[in-house]
């Protein structure tokens, strides 16, 4: 390929996943369809399946922007609180998980939305975009439990961000707890200081 | 309305339901179609709207039936352990959710997909059938922490059923964190003896 016809490429792919990150962004999911994206980047319908191989990566591609959105957002969170004790530090990645998709809720929801059958499997930059943020809770949690093999801090860092994640996924979906939104960053905060504080060892 | 036309309504009602639920139970909530629920139901089209408002309507009546049977499957274990300590019946609990949920995906799933926006509300008996589901959660919990005040009860059952939560979602649908299933048992475990038997309190 020559060099103006991947530069070319490189354009299309960019203007139509702008177009969808948008879509996403305001609408969620449900709402990208191939022909409108075609509009908002001004090509052809059939020119998007010559950079993409259909709808679902467009969405994954989306969803890579939202994570790398997301590590920062944490980042920034962490920075404000290097020098606090690990336990706050985990308090705070928390509440900026809880905040990220307070205010990015359609893009959030989004990561978890996208159709991923078993056999398919999990794509592997996915994978390692779980680490790279898995990798900011293991710091912290590993100077409160020194004690733990590296598998048990790694169990206990998922469990730990499952357990998060569980109280903003059904806090803000307002479904079977129905927990008034001010009450989320306290749970947030009580269930990681009673986790990481126990007694109880894995 | 007649007595006889009153039991028609409730037979079709009936028949409707019980082909949303295979529906929902095979193929999950997005699979439900008016026009296939008619076809299985032996009914016009139009007669579904007779006695229904809309799909949203049937699926939402289809978990009604599914919070009945994961209410028996709790029930169930429950019995089990009545007289095992209370932190051994939570555990229970917890493992007897994600057996739910690993058994019957679809239907649990469909739980939380239903479409509810903030200006519609959840349901007067949703949060009925919730209530009911915590309820399990707070007998053992208030033996474990009698120290708490009713409302602080109610936060941490609430924060102790949305981590076993988050644990079984992302492990069920191996998104972010990747957990093979095997691990499930065991995090849900970890989690729920840390948090109950710990020292950090509310």
């Amino acid at each position: 390929m020559s060099e103006k016809t991947e530069k070319r490429r490189a354009d299309l792919r960019a203007r139509i996943l702008d177009a969808a990150e948008a879509v996403v962004i305001v609408e969620g999911m449900s709402a990208v369809k191939a022909r409108d994206l075609a509009t908002k980047a001004g090509c052809a319908l059939g020119a998007i399946y010559n950079v993409f191989d259909d709808m679902t990566q467009v969405v994954l591609e989306v969803n890579s922007r939202t994570y790398k959105r997301l590590g920062a957002a944490v980042a920034e969170a962490m920075a404000q609180v290097r020098d606090a004790p690990p336990v706050d530090q985990l308090v705070a990645l928390g509440h900026a998980y809880l905040h990220f998709a307070d205010s990015n809720t359609n893009a959030w929801r989004t990561l978890f939305d996208i159709p991923m059958s078993a056999e398919t499997g999990v794509p592997e930059w996915y994978i390692d975009e779980t680490k790279r943020l898995l990798h900011n809770i293991s710091g912290p949690l590993s100077q409160v439990r020194p004690d733990l093999t590296p598998e048990n801090l790694s169990i206990l860092c998922r469990a730990l961000f499952s357990s998060v994640h569980g109280i903003v996924i059904l806090g803000l979906e307002k479904r079977i707890t129905a927990v008034p939104e001010q009450d989320l960053a306290p749970m947030i905060e009580v269930i990681i200081r009673n986790y990481v504080g126990s007694q109880a060892k894995i």
